[in-house]
């Protein structure tokens, strides 16, 4: 490499470099490089540069988004057509991606994804390649994108862990991701994550240790994320397979298709969302009888934050909600046993049914559950959170609920339309409020709302209890 | 392999198998599969069991498509999802294909191939995926085939090269292709062909030794066929890419898109086709000054081959056509060296002009070369075959006047026409067509224009000399 | 496995089991195997099963050599002929070695060198195939053992940056062990080290992490270890090459022979030697020239110990052995930089010599340094601690004083020695005596001679400085 | 390689170069290098000199040693130490061995194992590694010989096929010797032979193709030879494993060891010698019930001469010889098929005796044997052809009257001796002696004893039938 040149940009040190990109870039066709050129019109440049600067800052820890081209902004990238190939062209790109002027090879091979996957997409989306009206067209798109991505191994018996919880959570909390990472790394077990810090970062790290020592190679860290997520959740380059989904309901429609089992650390909203999109779907009358193996796990300092978890569950959803999770506090073997026994009959429920081993085709995931919620004032308004719903609908809603108060939080829109409009108001059935209110206090008392700056917290959110 | 049945199917010996497909078969959606399945509709099962019977039938030499099925009249092939993938079932399958009941591996990985292009192309027709009304959207459809065929490969150095020639050869033309093949393999270069027996085998016969000598793995075996073709040209198990494209004229592109340099054997008039096809392009005005190295050769025995070719083509297209070509007689080693030195020439305009190594960009090839020839008696009769035409052009009809005869001689539906409609006209001006008639008579003579059953060859053409 | 046992021994969980053995076991002959199985005679059956139950209780923080057996009374190991090469029977092994019945691969791939060093070693002093009476047939020895496990690559660049430090250091201290081993594997070095647990294990564990995110496969972490060091410093299951040299001047000749740069961790009295070791063949005339990047590091709460080591080197060997190590204080970045720079060096300075990459045969060693020092009282009286004397010479004997020491604190044989006849007694030149005992007194303060059960260290020396 | 310089020999092209050496060239110590520097004293110059021409013009067809240095008089090889590891320098070799200038790889490998084997069994023999004086240390010798050559792979099912034959054979046995290879290589067996031209190069040459069709990649084709045949027989550069044995009984037992079954297809006397070997020892009491599949094979054509080769093992063994033997004639599938089942058996054999899958330690090999045989005038006369020896016996002198014939007739020492003091005398039974010169009559008729510039065969032997 000889083009690179080391400047600041503001008070970041930068790199500018051409590089190489690593690992199974797919060829691009000079339609796509052209596209991917083309700053204006499409809005895939804006989009790449967004990607692209969230991939080379990996490693930060912020909830900001909008401070990341606060820091960076100069950086630019362009992707070029070149003899060998392709060339990603950086430019003022963050120093800590690089070693002495090499970029991390992880980080360029996360770069590679957020090309492949933008370019997939958008392609697909203009061609009219996906067919998003049904429950089925967005089961395939979210197929094919995965499909696209290499996501998807043949030959392979389940062995993929799903890990979700918080990118920001205390030391106790990340030492003990490792541990279980490391007790599901020293028993074969991939990781998946939503790549970014804390929860995310923990059981990679912990795997990556178990699988050095089991002299493992074809090991699989998938990283499944979104555009409006990758900012403030940049992804860790252990993850060696990362896609980029075109929105939040794929990313999780994708996790639950490809995860053979999951485990939820302590997190925040965010893992509130994701523990109410997973059970609002188990608990479906379709998906009754397939197997799905669910722990909540944290070390011993961590056991309130479950317990308050499953008191609500069980307020909002009935006591029956809690057979399709098992919480075990401060045991990582454990947790390794009960995952490798789960996905044993997630295995066995397979071949009965003639199923692939790399996609849950099984799984009923409703219409709802799959369409875009787009958290404006008015949306969060509309929800009903009511007990006399069917559970799994109920269970949506409240899954919309927590993606909102996320949006609110982090995510540029609706930080944006937080200051504009002020708080979120969410309405209804009073004890559930109250005990929405309650669980949310406790997040914000547990520090697992904190924000960029260690400013207090704000709540965007106004819950009416009455 | 539990599942094997051998058994008879007329006179041949049988086997049903359930086999897992090999390597890198792309996991299929469940859209996918169904629509392999649907044996009436899209037509694409009949596709795949024609396609599917030619490569488990490789080996086998015989000119006549319609004789595969009637040795195999029980044939069917099913494709399943499965847990860990797809399964492909197999009814009643020629026995050659297996040894000791197990499938030859690389049969399997062609089998795979024919399944991924059918699909592939189908979906990408159905959803319309391709624009295939002008030159560059042709264009990008070889490439996309091509791209999803993992046959472009980027951070490779050029080394293929194109084996043209026939595929009913004699044993010493036959031993000179494996020679040929076996100087390319020692000097490290990959060998692309028709994929069928003759010269489209030996080449790749004589490389695989060589390249064990040179302990050379990574080595590719390109075979690029279409589905008129391939019954009569089954692929040769050494073969270890294949690529199904969907028309003849496509085929063509993706030849002299991805070869760095092609040598031609003598054939017949598939050969001259692919001659004509070629110096049509070059000498196209937009494609002055690219490199393109060309060698025509066989062994002593065969010089008078490329004599009369030679002649022809200076008599039609003038002597200055000469110039991009070069005739070796008897000297593989040289004919190495010659590729050598031309596709080194051919890396260094594609350096310099930041051109792909893996697809030939910059090559112009005008629409009417693109467009798909149905050779009718009606389109027969329409070529113009007049010496002031500009070269180009006349060298397209030319190519498609040999394009005729070729289905007329082996395709099933050309075969049928001839047998309805008699004996296709063909006319131009009386010198050329004096001269055409003599080539072709050569070929019969020199039994370039074999049947099966060693009937004597009626021509499918009259060439209307005055 | 269908053979495996669970049990418990003592108070410990055993597992019984017969593994294949992983890896690059060599084949055995039947003479070697049943050599190995010679429970009497040769006292290999002894060795063996000592070093194979350190290698099982990997992981275990213990300085009293003797308290394993104590723990596993009831261990044994078996090597059988098999079938397919070798089969390890294990007896009542500890049962951290396993996961879910399984051993651990890394510990596995251990097990299989313990068996390769102690077969190769003893094969060939009984049939004299080593020469060990002079300077050269020692080194050849070294060179010998360390071919024959596999330790010496050919076509590598120079890379290997052997780590020595305590193998029971601060939490402080290993955390900044991994901060440097991850520097260092983020520049593609590899690992080098006792492979015991502390500043052994750090390094290596930081760049495991490091050539994960660099997508480096090839990575190399070796372990050089003794029979009586073994057990006290289990290797840890991530070193992947481990070599067990037959006594600890092979194993230092070993360190200097095959690193290309040496980092020094805060460490005790082994630490101490090693780098008297390291210095006294560094100022040697003999070697003046050679570069040997050599780096003493520590976090910033560690920089006394460096400040006392640098302060008693210049003391006794005089201000400008400060010339041949670099003081480079919390800062693992700069550490790695370092050590690239000074390895380029080496690396030109071979190129220059045309010496290996891979040995350094141009380093000369003196004979009484590759002499093994038995420590017993006589042989410690006997030092002869004399600044007037040659500064390589009294670097030696210095450095023969720290052995013994290291031997009173930790080796069984040692042990036993202190325990019968009392302390050794070390004389000298008085300001140089005061100097050492200063140097230790302040390991003591600095925990740096804790031993097991948390006792108060009770020195097993006595400095006598009038 | 910069260092390439062309040029000529006598009448041959030459090349001069340094090269790399490729693959597994053992690290080699100084005191190897300087070994093999030494032009007078060990002998070890010459030898590798030797050898190493021998493998630089494989692919030659002589059966004069001598004329290969007539061709290269200024032929010569150094072996460099260098920072990288090892530099072979070649000076004025053979052009043939190179492509454009650059060696061909798999010859570079030869000469890698030319230099490993010379190199380790020089150190042995020299430091009394081996201990030949019994049958038990001659045994180990080979073992260790081939272990140091990495022949012997543990975990590998039995799957090595021995093939012998003559290295001048027909085109037609040619032939068949491809296709037999061919059949076995479908199969996933391996190959192994005495290497050189022939039936020694033809099978691999089936096997390469078949196993490129199967794609199989971890494929052995090995080649075991001695220094007074390499020269004769130059290993053909298929051969990715190659050992060079010390003697020409080493070999034979290394054939018998490592081989789960062999193949005999024609040849001349060196042929009818390893039968008798192999009978030899298949007829020694002790090796009764060890199965080892053997069949002689070949073309319709050669039928004869495994009909004449019955007649006379039936003669002097007794009928109940051709238990041990089956003969398919022109079948390379049913030979297949016999190899398969045969060494089925062999492997459940070895499961019930846990006996090595990858030497066959049980089988008996008699002390006579394994004795260098050194055919002087006076060693042949002294053999007893008696049929009332025990047959094992008989056989072994047998064995040792082919031997003899085939040193006079091909090897240096032999063609010498025969040159200075006539034929060699054989003595002994006379129907056994009338059978004998039958025999040999036969091979001279059939053109299996021809010799290098197509000149008569004058007969080393005499036969006393009287």
């Amino acid at each position: 490499m000889n083009d690179v040149q080391t400047g600041k940009s503001g008070k970041q040190a930068t790199v500018s470099a051409r590089i190489s990109p690593a690992g199974g870039l797919d060829i691009l066709s000079r339609n796509e490089v052209a596209r991917l050129r083309d700053a204006s019109g499409s809005g895939m440049h804006a989009l790449l540069r967004r990607c692209a600067l969230a991939v080379l800052t990996s490693g930060n820890v912020s909830d900001d988004p909008r401070s990341m081209f606060e820091q960076y902004p100069d950086f630019d990238i362009q992707v070029l057509q070149q003899d060998r190939g392709i060339k990603i062209e950086l430019q003022h790109a963050p120093a800590q991606a690089f070693v002495d002027g090499q970029i991390i090879r992880g980080i360029n091979e996360l770069l590679v994804a957020v090309v492949r996957d933008i370019v997939y997409v958008s392609t697909q989306l203009e061609q009219g390649g996906f067919d998003l009206d049904d429950t089925v067209g967005i089961t395939h798109a979210v197929f094919e994108i995965l499909r696209n991505a290499r996501i998807l191994k043949p030959q392979i018996d389940p062995n993929l862990v799903v890990c979700w919880g918080g990118h920001s959570i205390s030391r106790d909390e990340y030492e003990y991701t490792k541990q279980v990472g490391y007790q599901l790394g020293l028993r074969g077990l991939d990781i998946c994550t939503g790549c970014g810090p804390g929860a995310m970062k923990g059981p990679m790290k912990g795997a990556t240790i178990a699988h050095a020592k089991q002299r493992r190679r074809a090991n699989r860290y998938i990283g499944v994320t979104e555009p409006g997520i990758i900012a403030a959740e940049s992804p860790n380059p252990i993850v060696n397979n990362l896609v980029i989904m075109p929105d939040i309901e794929k990313r999780l429609e994708a996790f639950v298709r490809i995860g053979h089992g999951i485990i939820v650390f302590p997190g925040g909203v965010g893992t509130a969302e994701e523990i109410l999109y997973l059970l609002g779907i188990l608990l479906h009358p379709d998906n009754a009888g397939i197997p799905f193996p669910l722990v909540f796990t944290g070390p011993r300092q961590s056991a309130a934050y479950f317990e308050q978890i499953d008191k609500f569950l069980r307020l909002t959803l009935g006591d029956s909600v809690a057979q399709h999770y098992q919480i075990i506090v401060d045991n990582p073997a454990a947790v390794a046993h009960a995952m490798v026994r789960g996905i044993d009959k997630v295995r066995n429920h397979r071949l009965d049914n003639k199923d692939a081993f790399f996609f849950n085709w099984a799984l009923s995931i409703p219409y709802p559950f799959q369409l875009p919620f787009r958290p404006t004032h008015e949306a969060m308004r509309g929800l009903a959170i009511q007990r006399e719903r069917p559970r799994h609908e109920l269970a949506a809603d409240l899954r919309r609920a927590f993606s909102g108060i996320v949006a609110g939080n982090v995510k540029e829109e609706g930080v944006r339309a937080i200051e504009q409009y002020g708080p979120f108001d969410i309405d209804g059935e009073p004890d559930i409020m109250r005990a929405l209110d309650e669980l949310l206090q406790a997040f914000v008392v547990q520090h697992r709302m904190k924000l960029p700056g260690g400013a207090a917290y704000v709540p965007c959110y106004r819950v009416r209890t009455s």
